[in-house]
This record gives C-alpha cells, structure tokens and sequence, in this order.
C-alpha cells in the first residue's frame, strides 16, 4: 500500500510503497506518517499486513500478536494506535479460517480509514458554525484562527481534525487566515500544515511557537484549535508539545480555545491527565534543524556539540477552560 | 575598537574590528552584537567613532546628530541603545573644544562598560540569595531555573542579568542545572546560552521553546530569570517574543519568575508595556535556519517558498506576578 512520505514535505512529493509490518513500524516510528487519525488508519493496514505475514509463518496467531507489541511500541502517546490494533485483534479473533481473519482485517482496515475520514467531515461542520458566529462579527475581515502543529489532512485520512473547521469555512467563501505555530522541534507546522492549507488556497502565516501569545495580546487571534494525541475520559487532553502554553494564553486574553478530535482519541481508562504516557524522543532532535538547500535535504547543527539537550514532544493540559466541549458533538452522537 | 561576532557561535569564535559608526550600525543591526547591556555599551563607543568622525568632517555638531539618528535606528525595542546615545550626546555636548568632545565620548563610553559590569555583577549577589533559599530545600539536588534567550555575559560587558545570579551560585558551589529555551526564530537559547554555560562549566539543558510549560507541570523548574529589553516606569517589560508564555506558565504552576535588569533598561517615559514599540524582524527568519554542517555555516529553508511569515520578535508582558521586585534592588539603590 502507499503512504505520503511527510519527511520530504514540503519541498518533495514522495511517496512510499509500504509492504510488511516491519515497513509499517518504520514509518510510524519514524514519522513517514504522524497526526492522530494518520497513524490510527496506518496500524489498521499494518494489522491487515500482519495477517497475510502471519498466514506464510505457520504461526497465525502468535505471528499476530507479535506484529500487534511491535506496532504498538512505535509511538506512545498516539492512543489512536492502540484503539486501531486492539479493534484489528478483536475483529481478527471472530475469524475461522485464516483466509476469513485476513479477509475481516482488510475490512477493518478501511472501516477504520473511511470512519475517520467521516469523523473529520463531521469536525469540520461543527467546527463551521463556531467560525460562522465569529465571521459575523468581523464586518467581512478574516477570521483569525491559530494552530499548533499538524492537525489537518495529513495527519488524518481526509479533512484533518482542527484544520476541517478552516477548510470548511474557506470552502463555504468565508473569508479565513490562519496563524500556523512553527512547530519545533520537528517543525510540522511550518513543514506539514503550511504546506496543506497552501495547496488548499487558504490564507495562512508561519510564526515563531513563542509568537502566539503576543498576538492573543494584541487581538490578532479569535480562535484557536488545536488537536489531541490522547484524550482523557474527563476531557483533559495530550497534544504537541507547546498546547499548554497556548491554552494559557488564550484563556488569559479571553480567546476561545478548542480542541477538536475524534472519538479515537479517548482513552476511557485514564481520569486524569497525568496518567498519559508522554512519549520522549530522541533529544538530539533540538539540537539541529533539517531543511532544504539548493534541491537537497540538509540536516544542520544549531547547538553546541557538548550541550546536553531533552527530547519531550508531548504535553498534556487538563482542560480547565472554554476546552473540548463544542466539536465533542461531532463523534459524541 | 573589537567585538565578539555572535552569529558565528557556537561553531566559531570571531573576534570582528568595528572602526566606524557604519560597521558599528551594521553590527548591532544584523545582531552581531545583541542584548540590552551590550547594545548599549557598543552604541557608547559607536558614539565615540562618531565624534573622530565627525572631527574629520568639518561640520561637527551635524555629523555627530546623525550618526546618533543612524545608530538609534537600528534596534526599536531596545532602550539601553538610545538611553546610552542620549547620555554620550549630553556628555558631548559639554566639551568646549573638538578633542574635548571626542575625550568626553571616550570617558562616557568607558563608563557605560563599567556601569554596566558593575550593575551586573550586583544583579548576580542579590539574585544568588534567592537560589540560596531554594537550595536550602532541596537537599543537594540541583536548582533547576529555567531562562529564555540569552541575558548572559555575551548580551551585557560581564555577568549578564538572567545569569548572573545563576554563574554567582555555580561559582559558590551551588548546585544548578539550566533550562535554556531554545528561542526561535534566531535561536540565541541554543547558539549563545548554551555556548556560555558550557563554556563555564554550569550543568544546562537545550530544550524547544514549548517545552518550559510542560517542565513546570511536572516540577522540573524551580524557578524562572529572564532579562529585559525595555522596562516601563510602572514595571511592564518587554523581552524577546515567549517571555509572556513563560511568564504564564509559572503564575498557573505557582513557580517565581524574575525579570533581572540594570537600570539602563527602564524607560522613564512610559507607563504601560503596550506603548513600547516591539520590533518586527524580516519575517523570512521564521522560515530559514542556520547552523553547521561539516565545518561550514549553511542556511536551510524549514518552510514552503510560497507560504508567508511573520517577524515580531519581542513580547511585552505586565508584571502582575511575583516579578521583577527583588531583583530591582540591584540597582535601585
């Protein structure tokens, strides 16, 4: 199957055929593809792999269920992850013959893909009346909406979660601008989500992670959404690195602050926030800055050798604000 | 006369020959020299070059006005640079003869170093007292202050402000550990901080702008110094664009936050931080970044080439916290 290789956005197209689950770990691992529903979808297809590699090993279900361990190891925070392998491994168990578990796995493989893709529409008409109600204010000027990271269609099978909103909106004529949050240290914003709304024709500006705040203070931001990696059954939610900072900021400058998600990222057994495993990655990611130079794709030092540095990607912020409540409609039906 | 050329850092060590007021102008512009103290100390002998200058020209009183107008263009925000131009024109101004001007100049360029290592050595005695205190705590593990940008010995003559205090603990013994945002979009945190630390031996960590939040919530921050590009009379202070996110951050996790200045930095004339000017940098930085590969310095593009960019740099923040009192002692006496 093929996948859009997002480490060569946004100055190549690539993309990557994906053949065996060992691929498929790779490429979550290693972010070919991320975004909650992205990596949700991804595992499915990985499972519907793992049967057909399952099947040639002679060892169905201990195949199975190493291939699941192995897929679920690769990103920690994702809880979109786990939900697609647990639903795979459940489905794939009511099968009788092998034939018929790789069979159910393929089907729910695309229900995982096709249900995302509807829950992200639904995002996207919810979210609509939130920037309609705004739009109504602004006398014909643009609807401000800042973003964190990539919450949009690549990070999703379609629409994307806090981007549907905007691409509704913008479809709908509705005059839209987007502050797109750089994103370090992988720089999804300015790579990922600059990149889509681009290629969709909506008006959008790349600042600095540290800029949101001083733009809430100055009244250039009427609404932020951002996305959720894990949700918890109280509503406090993990989301890129930064989240939190911006949750503050809005609710110091009286801005309303949303997160937009599908039902896929509830983790009904965890309360509270700070249960949520935050994944750490390679702290050496901080310390150098990958990007394009004359046609070819750089990596450069941006630090000193010698300095240490830290690798958390993730943080989580109990919900304490105007938070979550609106786009929970979309998939709370 | 010779400055330390920071862009190169930390990969090279560039000692730069500035002899006039137009490579002086370019060096603060183009941020070879940055940071409130040293801005002001190299606008003070960028103001003795322009009495030499303006002896040479003939028509001195002129030459002199507009090489201040020349030099207090070049950085809006920060305010040591027209507070030390203001200060050498008064001081001129007295000179009865040419070579008692441009000796006057000299003397108050001199002062202006001197002041302002002093000034900094004294930020570093009263804000050791306040590591001390949280030292008696924690039981022989390490004071971990978080700080963004770069308010060290290379923005100032010596010592620095933010770390002032944080070098006057290392040097008693103390033990402290350092979390150094990173700071986009010029990454002064990761090319400067981290440089100077490192270079004196106190234990740091880099870490993405976001990060800061996140450490707090789970206790990894004792607390928080920052620098100051401009202060009101009633004490509002603009530093570079993410001190607000800190700065809210700690008031939600209960965590002091410091702002350490030299009275340099405070501007009489204004009362509430939104009248200070922020300074908006070309917008293309955001979307570039620099650093080393195999020796030599490269710039890479991070972001499309169609997407636009946004440049604002600084950020005001009012003092509502438990902010900027203590340190003040250092130089209000």
């Amino acid at each position: 199957m093929q996948l859009i290789d997002q480490r060569f956005l946004p100055h190549r197209f690539v993309i990557e055929e994906v053949n065996s689950v060992t691929q498929m770990a790779t490429a979550i691992r290693e972010m070919h593809v991320r975004g909650a529903g992205l990596i949700g979808a991804s595992a499915g297809y990985g499972m519907y792999l793992a049967t057909i590699e399952a099947a040639r090993s002679g060892l169905f279900d201990q195949s199975v269920a190493s291939a699941a361990a192995h897929l679920k190891a690769t990103r920690p925070t994702a809880v979109n992850l786990t939900w697609a392998i647990e639903r795979q491994l459940a489905g794939i168990a009511k099968g009788k013959t092998t034939q018929e578990k790789i069979d159910l796995a393929l089907g729910t493989a695309r229900q995982i893909a096709e249900q995302d893709e509807e829950h992200c529409r639904m995002i996207g008409q919810h979210g609509l009346s939130l920037i309609e109600q705004i739009a109504r204010k602004k006398d014909g000027k643009p609807v401000n909406v800042l973003t964190h990271c990539n919450a949009g269609w690549l990070a999703f099978v379609d629409y994307g979660s806090a981007l549907a909103p905007v691409y509704a909106a913008h479809d709908r004529g509705l005059p839209v601008h987007i502050w797109v949050d750089e994103t370090r240290p992988r720089s999804q914003g300015s790579k990922l989500t600059a990149w889509e709304l681009g290629q969709h024709g909506v008006p959008h500006t790349i600042i600095a992670d540290s800029a949101g705040g001083h733009l809430m203070q100055r009244g250039s931001v009427d609404l932020v959404i951002v996305g959720s990696d894990r949700t918890t059954c109280t509503g406090d939610v993990a989301n890129k690195i930064g989240t939190y900072l911006k949750a503050l900021a809005a609710q110091d400058n009286k801005i309303p602050f949303y997160v937009a998600l599908p039902s896929s990222s509830f983790d009904w057994t965890i309360r509270d926030g700070s249960e949520i495993p935050i994944e750490e990655r390679g702290a050496e990611e901080i310390k150098r800055a990958d990007g394009w130079r004359k046609g070819e794709m750089l990596e450069v030092s941006v630090a000193p050798e010698g300095s240490p540095s830290s690798g958390a990607t993730h943080v989580l912020r109990g919900c304490t604000g105007p938070c979550c409540a609106m786009l929970r409609k979309a998939f709370l039906r």
